[in-house]
């Protein structure tokens, strides 16, 4: 039996060793200190394993300047990330009526972007086809890829309950690019990629809502997205706001989505469009006003249900409707009922159009975050240390 | 290079069998197939695993009825459990009146439960002596412990923000038995239970409220409790459903429990205690009839939120509101507010008195599921399987 007990430690050096890898994959550049916070482990194990994969060159130094930082002044500039030459990520998000490419590489560093739009009846094949061809554009030469991960409109649940059209689209960039292929809502994406590079940076619990043609929404947790039992968590545009309000097309009644959304400002302000009801709202015009300043308290009343259920650290909003006097109103709102010591600002979203495919590329991180990102095996080793 | 691809497939093999047991020490006794379904692992795999589990005397073969189930006629009887012998746990959760205790072995089968009632103005270290008496009359000479959980009531949030009362009770405890503490609000332990032997069973995601002198509640996702940037996910009683609501002692306003706790139900029946605010609405009282249902239509208000936000599998709803009219009015406000995919009836909650203290017992698995529960350093080994 004595040897029990060094099999057991073992095992838990190794789970140590694959949270380390993990948090370098899901969140690309990390200084000591903020993985020793992430990670939760002690100064000396974390030094005893960053040491490891250091010399069989898994991990590599490099400089703020190169992640994409600014440089601390007068603080050393060291941060770790996962070797950038293991292998690269691809981002694809099918919107509408555009899609978004993305090319990372192991590092998490943002190599290229790129976006085509196509009519809103454009097959899914054709779709496709055009997002590949930005892909080819992306990729010329650059080494191995390790997934992609893909961003679609509308809810996606777990594989068996997944529509056609999205299994198809799946299977189909399998076969493509011949990697494992990971799956989102792209509102969903949006909010991974708000926490880990956008308006959310920095924590781990974020709450994303997206106040556009609909509303839709996305909750991380410890760092993870939630997706709920059957891939609907984060609807926080279907979260009730008012008992006897307007049926809404989910069918439900008094959503967020019905006072909340493009189509719901536009209308309640009297207005033929977004930009004319925004100049109507600049110029003080009542039903402007009372429509936008509803928005913002109907937003803040959900995000109050949203805060007492999962807790989130940071509250990011996105989309057209999210303007000043919107999230003004939503923070009075919150303030009114949540209790003094949870209340939290609405952050506006700090990333752009390329949000979902910034997500997406996250995604193949976060859907295997301990069975690939080892460089060892491509014949990179102790010589790059 | 060539070490590096077995290197990962054993780092992988490991990640399953540690899956194989955490699941065994969270939940207790399991079929194969519901080992299956729950870990995602392929037949063959968990076919070895298991096989190797058995042969290291880890895992022991137990029946249907040993594990305190109905044996279902003419199927094979084969339970997998952790070796019972291989240490036990506790439960003591603390109310603000009474104590219960209760001890499991390592195969989660509770061996027993006691409980003491105090004064509320009971001293901390009085209670805990009270606790310890308990927990000497149920242990007599029965083995190892693994660890204590422990409930407590009021919020508990991440270690460093805990109040100094909760931080020297988790302390004593541990001087006082040897091994490590896990806390949690009694609420929130309650759904860990519902979950794993109430109401739940069979569940991973699942949302469960209490209405009592207050109303808590807790979130089961994907078996792991969800506690929040600061503690306080879960609060369900706090969720607004009255934008214009009566203030909360919360800070805020129009919160669950300002209609649906035992004092907002007696006070708007008319009634004197909630024994008369149920007989008065046995007797169809108006007063009381409206009391109840406003309770109801604003517990489904609320738990449509939650829907929406976590996307739950199964709902539990206890305390002594949760009557069968309070129940169908949730029920018909949940309809009206969620799609029609996403509804789910409300299940009353199947535990007693003990439910916390289940909860407690629980949460020593939930918080350490990989690094405890592997018998061989106890000297048992091949020789039982």
């Amino acid at each position: 039996m004595s040897e029990t007990e060094p099999g057991v430690l073992a095992r838990v050096r190794l789970g140590h060793e694959e949270r380390v890898v993990a948090l370098l994959r899901e969140r690309g550049a990390l200084s000591r200190a903020e993985l020793g916070t992430l990670s939760a482990l002690s100064r000396s194990t974390l030094s005893d394993i960053v040491g490891a994969l250091l010399a069989r060159g898994a991990v590599v130094v490099t400089t703020p300047e190169s992640a994409g930082r600014k440089r601390p002044p007068g603080r050393p500039a060291e941060l770790l990330t996962l070797n950038p030459h293991s292998g690269q990520t691809l981002g694809l998000d099918f919107g509408h009526r555009r899609v978004h490419v993305a090319v990372a590489n192991a590092a998490q560093e943002v190599i290229g972007t790129a976006a085509l739009g196509y009519a809103r009846s454009t097959s899914w094949q054709r779709r496709l086809e055009i997002a590949c061809g930005l892909v080819d554009s992306l990729r010329t030469g650059l080494g191995p890829l390790n997934g992609v991960g893909v961003g679609v409109t509308g809810p996606v649940g777990p594989a068996p309950e997944r529509s056609k059209h999205v299994t198809a689209l799946v299977d189909a960039i399998g076969e493509r690019f011949g990697v494992p292929v990971s799956v989102d809502n792209n509102t969903r994406l949006a909010a991974l990629a708000e926490m880990l590079r956008g308006a959310g940076k920095g924590f781990s619990d974020v709450v994303y809502t997206r106040l556009s043609d609909g509303v839709g929404g996305g909750i991380v947790v410890g760092g993870r997205l939630l997706r709920g039992a059957r891939g609907s968590a984060g609807e926080i545009g279907h979260v009730p706001v008012e008992p006897a309000g307007r049926p809404c097309p989910c069918g439900g009644r008094g959503c967020l989505e019905t006072v909340a959304s493009v189509p719901a400002v536009v209308a309640a302000s009297g207005a033929d469009d977004l930009p004319s009801a925004l100049q109507a709202l600049e110029e003080g015009a009542p039903d402007a006003v009372a429509a936008f300043d509803r928005a913002g308290r109907a937003l803040g009343f959900a995000l109050a249900s949203v805060c007492n259920t999962v807790n989130p650290a940071r509250i990011v909003v996105g989309g057209e409707v999210a303007v000043p006097r919107v999230l003004a109103a939503a923070e009075a709102a919150l303030a009114a009922h949540l209790p003094p010591a949870q209340r939290l600002p609405a952050h506006p979203a700090a990333l752009g159009d390329e949000v979902g495919a910034l997500g997406a590329l996250a995604l193949v991180a976060h859907d295997s975050p301990l069975l690939i990102g080892y460089p060892g095996g491509q014949g990179r080793g102790e010589d790059e240390s």
